[in-house]
This record gives C-alpha cells, sequence and structure tokens, in this order.
C-alpha cells in the first residue's frame, strides 16, 4: 500500500494560559462598570490620565536587589539599548512616574483616575488571571488625612452605583502606622524582628477568617490546619507572650462604634509616637466621615485590615462584598476584597527626592465584575442581533440595496452572507442564531411585485408552542406577511416597535 | 572642608522612548471616536469581541524562519515553560486564532469588531509609537465579495459618522488578484521573479506621491530622488521593458469611472487566470456599491492600492483623507491612509487545516486622532473643573460635608486638599487651574451666622478687562456674594445654569 501524504502540519490555536477572551455580554458589562465609576469619580473632581501599558522595570521597582534582572512576576523584555522594560504589574507605580516626570505642570493636589489591564507573570488559577482590569484613583500632594477620606467615601458611593445595596459592601480602614505601633508596642521594632513582624502580621490578617482564638494560636506557638493537632499543616506561629497577644487582638478586634476601637488602640499604643500618630490620623477620618453622614453602615474603622502590599505608609482600606452566594455545587461563597488601597508617600517621592505624599485606590473591575455576575447584577441578556435580510438566487445586489437602506435608517441590519446557495431554512437558523428581532424573504416571485415577506421571529419563536390548528394558523399568519418593498423600512420599524427592541449602547 | 554628603541616589522618571501619557482631553477625544465607530458597526451587525493584549508567538506568525527566536519587531518573552509569547502587533491575527480556536460555537459567518492597543518594536518617530489604538471589524466565514463591499461602505459610513464630510475622504478598493494578473502579464510569475515583484509592486505603491512618468522611471532603469541623475539617492528599477510598464501603467491608472477601470484590466489581464478572477470580484464590489448609492464620491476602484501586508489574498481596501492641513511650518500636510484592509483567506486557514475565507477592516484609532485633532473635528475644550470648597482653619469636617451635599446632588465638587494654611489666594489660584465654574468660601464670621460666599469664577474672569470703576465694583458684587448656607445646592445650581455648565460625557 502506498503511504499516505502528509498532512501540512497545523498550527494549534491556543490562548496561552492565564488570559482570556471576551465576548458581548462581558465587554458590555465592563463598559456599564466603567461608566459608572467614571461618573461617581468625575463627580468627585477627579480628572483622567493613562499611562502606556508598559514602564522602564526599575520604575516600576520591580528589579531583584542586587541583581541585574527584573521580578519574575512581571513580565520584562530589554529594549535595543539594553534597558529592562516590563508591563505594569499595577496602575499606581506608572502613576507615580507620570506626577513626578509632569510635576511642575499639574495642579496640586492632583487627582486623577484612569481604568486599564495590568499584567502579571504568576500561576493562574480559577479566577486569576495574568491580565486583568483594575480602576484607579490617586490624589498626589496632599497629606491630609481628608484625602484618605474622600477615598473612602468614594469607594462606598461606587459601590451602590454599581448596584451593590446599602449593607452588602463595607469599606474597611485603618492605619499601617497603628500595626506598627503594636508591633512596637510589644517589642518587636528594630531590623533583627523583620520575620516575627511578618509572622504577626499574617495572623492579624486571617482575624476575618479565625476567630480570636484561633489567631492567638498563629500568634503564640502556632496551628494545626485542621484545628487540633495531627490535623493538616502546620503554621508555625510568631511565639509572642500570651500579655503580647492579648495586647495585638485587643487594639485589632472588630467593634462597632468607632470611638471604642479609637479607645482601645489610644490606651494600648500610649507608649508608641508612631502608634499615637495612627491613631490620631484614624480619628480625624473617622470625624470627617460622620460629618459627611458616611456611617458605619458604609465604612467601617477596623484595626485588623493590613493589605499586601508594602509601600503603604498610612491609611490603608479595604471594599470588601459581604454578600455570600453559592457555586456550582451548592458550597456558600464570600466574594471578600474587590477594591482597595492607601497612602503611598513614598512612590512618587523616590523620583523626586523631597516628600510627596500621595493615596490611591484601586478596583479590580475583573474581579468586581465576576462577583455581580454571580450576584446577578449585571444586566447580561443578550441583544437582539440585527435584522436579516435572506438571499436568493445568483444577483444580490437588490438584497444588498434593502441592507443599506435598513441601515440608513438606523436600523441594524445585514445581509446573509453565507452560501448564496444555503436554503431558507439554513438561512433562518442563522438569524435565530443570531437573535434577530426579524428576517426579510424576497423570492422571485415577489421581486416581479415589489413586494417582500417580513417574518418576525420573536412572534415566530413562540408559534411551536400552539396546539390549536386555528390559532396556530392565525398567528402564523400574524408572524410573516407580504408588505410592499417600497415600505421596507417601515414595516421593519412596527416590528422593532411591537417587540419594543432597543439597541443602545 | 568636610565631603558633602552624599544625596540618596534619584530614580529618574522617563516614559520609555516611543510610548505616550494621554490627558483628559485626548481621553475624550478617543472615547468620542470609539464610540462612533462602535456605532456604526454595531448598525452593520457586527458584534464585538476582544482577545488579551499577548498571544503565542507562532499564533501570530511572528517566527523568524528556521530560528527558534521571534521576529525582532515584536515585544516578547518566554513563558515559564519555554513557550514565546509576544504582545499582539495587530488586532487580525488574535482574531484568526480566536476563530479558530472557537470555530464550532461561532454564527457563521462571524461579523465581530473590537479596539485594542497594538505593540510593535519598531524605532519610534514622529507620530510613530510603539503602542497605539487599532479598531478592526472582520467576517469570517464568508468568500462573497458581498462581505468586502460591506467593510468599504462601513468605512465610508465610519468616515462620516467622525464628522469628515464627504469628499474630505476615499475609500480606494483593488484587489491583490488583480495586481498578481499584471504580474503574470509581464511574465513575472514564479519563484525566480520573487525580487522584481516587490520592485515593481513598490513603483505601483508610489503611484500616489509620483506622476506616472516618474514610476515608469522606476519600473525601468531606475530613479534619481531629486528628479534628474545625480541629485539625491539612486533607487534601482524593476528594468521592465517600456512595453511592460505601458500594462502596468495602463492597468494601475486612476479612473473616474470604475467602468474604464474594470474595462481596462479585462483587457490587458484577459490571458491570466487570476487576473480574470480579479477583474470579476472588483466587477462584482462596484455593482454591489453602486446598487447601495455609494458612488465614487464615497467608494472608488483603483487598481493601484497594493497595501503592504502578504496576508492579503483578494480584495484589499484603504481610507484616505484627502484634506491637506498645514504642520507649524507653514507647510502641507497629506493626512494619507487612516486606515484599510482586505480579505486574508489563509489566517484562519492556518489553524483550522480546511480554506475558512475571511475579510477585515482596520482604523487606526490613535492616527486618526491626530489627524481629526489637527483638522480641528474633535472637541478639545477642557470640561469645566469640579467646584472648590474652600478652606479656613483647622477643622474642615464643616467643610468636607458642603462637598458630600453638593456630590450628593450630582455636582462635580471637591474640597481644598492642598496645605490647609494656604491663603485664600492660592487657594483660589488653584480653583482657576482646575477651570472651576465657581467657589465656596467661609470664614468664621460666616460660619457663625450661617453663611458662605459664592465666587462665580467665570464672571469674576472678566473683570479685569473692566476700566471703569463703578462698573468694576458693581460686577464683583455679582461675581460673589453672600448667601445662606442652608441654600447651598440651589445657589451653585445657578452659577452652573448662569453659564450652561455641563459636565456630561
Amino acid at each position: 500500500m502506498a503511504e499516505k501524504p502528509k498532512k501540512p502540519q497545523k498550527l494549534r490555536a491556543r490562548l496561552p494560559r492565564g488570559l482570556e477572551d471576551r465576548g458581548p455580554a462581558a465587554i458590555a458589562a465592563t463598559r456599564q462598570m466603567v461608566e459608572k465609576i467614571r461618573d461617581v469619580y468625575e463627580r468627585y473632581g477627579f480628572e483622567p490620565v493613562e499611562t502606556p501599558a508598559m514602564e522602564y522595570t526599575d520604575a516600576l521597582g520591580k528589579f531583584l536587589p542586587d541583581q541585574d534582572r527584573p521580578n519574575e512576576g512581571v513580565f520584562s523584555f530589554q529594549d535595543d539599548d539594553e534597558q529592562w522594560i516590563s508591563l505594569r504589574y499595577d496602575l499606581t507605580a506608572p502613576l507615580a512616574r507620570y506626577v513626578a516626570e509632569n510635576f511642575d505642570s499639574l495642579p496640586k493636589p492632583y487627582r486623577s483616575y484612569r481604568a486599564g489591564y495590568v499584567y502579571r507573570n504568576e500561576k493562574p488559577g480559577p479566577g486569576r488571571f495574568r491580565q486583568f482590569m483594575q480602576f484607579d484613583a490617586d490624589t498626589v500632594g496632599s497629606a491630609s488625612p481628608a484625602a484618605d477620606a474622600e477615598m473612602c467615601m468614594m469607594a462606598a458611593d461606587t459601590m451602590e452605583a454599581l448596584g451593590i445595596p446599602r449593607g452588602s459592601y463595607v469599606v474597611k480602614v485603618n492605619n499601617r502606622k497603628v500595626l506598627d505601633g503594636v508591633l512596637e508596642a510589644i517589642g518587636l521594632g528594630g531590623e533583627d524582628n523583620a520575620g516575627r513582624r511578618l509572622t504577626v502580621l499574617r495572623a492579624i490578617d486571617k482575624l476575618d477568617k479565625f476567630s480570636a482564638d484561633e489567631v492567638r494560636k498563629l500568634l503564640g506557638p502556632g496551628r494545626w490546619d485542621g484545628g487540633e493537632e495531627g490535623k493538616g499543616d502546620f503554621t508555625k506561629g510568631a511565639n509572642l507572650s500570651s500579655a503580647d497577644a492579648d495586647v495585638v487582638l485587643a487594639v485589632t478586634a472588630k467593634r462597632d462604634d468607632w470611638k471604642d476601637a479609637i479607645a482601645a488602640a489610644d490606651t494600648y499604643l500610649s507608649k508608641s509616637e508612631v502608634g499615637q500618630a495612627g491613631v490620631s490620623e484614624l480619628e480625624e477620618i473617622a470625624k470627617l466621615l460622620t460629618a459627611s453622614g458616611y456611617g458605619p453602615d458604609r465604612i467601617k474603622i477596623d484595626p485588623s485590615v493590613v493589605r499586601g502590599l508594602e509601600y503603604y505608609t498610612g491609611p490603608v482600606y479595604e471594599v470588601e462584598l459581604t454578600l455570600e452566594t453559592k457555586d456550582e455545587k451548592g458550597r456558600p461563597v464570600r466574594f471578600g476584597s474587590v477594591g482597595g488601597g492607601g497612602r503611598y508617600d513614598g512612590l512618587v517621592s523616590r523620583f523626586r527626592g523631597e516628600p510627596v505624599p500621595a493615596t490611591g485606590f484601586s478596583i479590580g473591575v475583573s474581579r468586581l465584575q465576576a462577583a455581580l455576575t454571580m450576584l446577578g447584577k449585571l444586566d447580561t441578556t443578550p441583544a437582539f442581533g440585527p435584522v436579516v435580510v435572506t438571499v436568493f438566487g445568483g444577483e444580490i445586489a437588490g438584497y444588498q440595496q434593502m441592507v443599506a437602506k435598513l441601515r440608513n435608517a438606523g436600523i441594524r441590519a445585514e445581509l446573509y452572507l453565507g452560501n448564496p446557495k444555503h436554503s431558507l431554512g439554513q438561512q433562518m437558523k442563522y438569524a435565530d442564531r443570531r437573535n434577530s428581532p426579524c428576517a426579510i424573504i424576497q423570492g422571485s416571485d415577489e421581486k416581479a411585485n415589489g413586494k417582500i415577506q417580513i417574518k418576525d421571529l420573536i412572534l415566530g419563536a413562540g408559534l411551536t408552542e400552539i396546539k390549536d390548528r386555528e390559532e396556530y394558523l392565525k398567528r402564523q399568519t400574524e408572524a410573516q406577511y407580504v408588505v410592499d418593498e417600497a415600505s421596507l423600512v417601515d414595516e421593519v420599524k412596527k416590528v422593532l416597535a411591537r417587540h419594543d427592541v432597543k439597541w443602545g449602547s
């Protein structure tokens, strides 16, 4: 037997892992969200500014110390002059670069916002992508806690603008200086204690998930994941004394009234200068929020908020969805954090060699969109497709003309561009798939008489449910009928009006 | 003398070359443009789909042949599984990958559109950036010239939707098969002639810039840049015989009536099969355009259109702005091509191993925006900034409250967040810089009496021009006045109404 001829090697069509393609519903949802966020930010007096997707790696602070290579977590390449360039990891570092570069020409304080994709060269997982959208706002050039308070109010307003009712989200505010004060108060200041400090902060960060007793184990000797010895993995603790753990838990306990939270922190941190500074900033923020009517139903003082990024220097805030939903297997899902931020007084200063205070807030648009979609808060009903003009025979210029007329009248319309030999049935199947409100049909007889058939696909879709023959025939007549070709536009408009088809944006 | 202490090394804030930051006016202009283009595309029945910024390099067709490295023109990095990933160079290759990957679930023909940034690792120049925006539309799964005709009509409608009047742009249509036919007719078929074919195509491409006589030199022995021997550089020609050059120039000559263009091509390419196929496709497109009322004032058949990209297989089209403007030095500037596209039947097929016809059109949004800005076709008047509430003394909660009231009433407003010790003059300077319509002032006396001052900054700006003292004082009273604090929102609304301040989108 002769060998089969080799097929030419086929390229495999595949998206690199950790990335996603986005269809009409997702794109429409993002547009809606971005417009709503934009509206709130503009009302707060913020103006748009956008930077490109790439920056010098050193400007992003992503060079590995003592190495001539960028951090592996960022996508990087060397430019032809050997300088390293990376895709932005967040929108904050590029903004800091922008402000530093254009410092003299910008009004100060400078309030700005931007939405954009950021890129992380990390192991992707469920819901964790390597490209996702953030929407950031930043105020550069104001050291006032009022700038931070404003961010928190804006975050709350944004959640409500996005349709999340009051009580279903919370903005939690803390101050890094309070946490620094706690660490100082329990004797963990200084270079030597960096490791233990981190262990304590990680334990505090768990207060959202675990009871105070479980967190106490993490502050002390350590904790077994399963809750008791031998079950699951063991997490080493910070080895604090019981008295020191008390201090940590007393300051970071959740309290309903912000005055109680402030009082506790004030008491335990009375000897820490940085702690006192933190307490007084927190208090000022709480007062401003109260004066503006933003109570604990929207914004809470919560000294257990840590926030991961190292560059925060003062107030930090986090927006959490408190709604629960169920996953496909019926297990409860808590959404948790959908945004956050804080004061980063060092980021612009790096470039300027002088202090430049700044505070910013970032919404994880992709993450929030996934949550809103799960909660049914986003309109994902597919829009109606275009009116489909079907074709018969070889000469399509006449059909093309009808399409042009409809389009000129502002009606979404298309010519059937599949194989022109396809049967009417095949063309109708296409129109259904496109979710078309109606189709136009013109056979040779109709053409000769200046007529067309209108097929109302929405009425037609209900026909199969009708059992009664008389009724069926009556309805069928209503769903498909002959009209003058000259009245094409008017007749199509009638169908659109009948079903309230609006395309809009 | 003691040495000066070393300053800590300062990071330089600089954008990598070939990239740009974008401010409020540019962002607003892009939004307007994208919305208008979107409207037209949706009217044509196209639906949005978006792919991420990066793809496997092989899927982009950007691997260097016989080398294990990507083309240098694309930004590339190796993933941790050693596969090469590149930033997209255009939006066409990613769309081809998307369609191939999701082939069975998509309606066919599949009409889709997308706007997005593309990245080119090329030497930047004036107006040439390494990141810029394109807006693409593609129809996959239709071999019909009607799909190409539709692209051309959509391109024309888009230009007019963007405010470019009929006559100030032209969509030029050609067919690669016509050019292939010309090359065949003059005996330049076959592998051996690839180099000379390219020289001929480059010469044809110059018909836009040079007279037919100058192009004849490029088709023949070559041409001196300055027009005569010894002047400027010499470009080697294709060394065609005079008779062959006649054929090239006869087919590619610009003709007002498409029937003349078709007739000429038909005559000269009567013996070329591919040429005849091209002529008949061109003719069918021309007929469809005519039937739909798109005459040569909008779309022209122009057999001199080449288009650079190698992957085009049939009809090609190009949108040109025919308007002229002057640069800063008063020299005339022609904008030229702002978009184009064509049929690329091979791109999806690479993945599928079966023929998949496709045609697409791409608008250079960034390029077109630069042109429209130069032509004054984009509204770049800066929007009014927020109402600024100025601050006095240490206690700002009351001022913050006013800001919250204004924002809750939908009015753009901000608290002055600069140094609270700044004088009223400094705060007013900031408000002017922000282009605020009015400022709110409340000193301690006013506060005690429940009053505020409204300063109408638009009226106030005209004051300096007034010479007459009485008149000045009268106007000054109109521009700054005391009202009840309780009527803050109403009084600000009066100012906004007085000057027709609308923020909108």
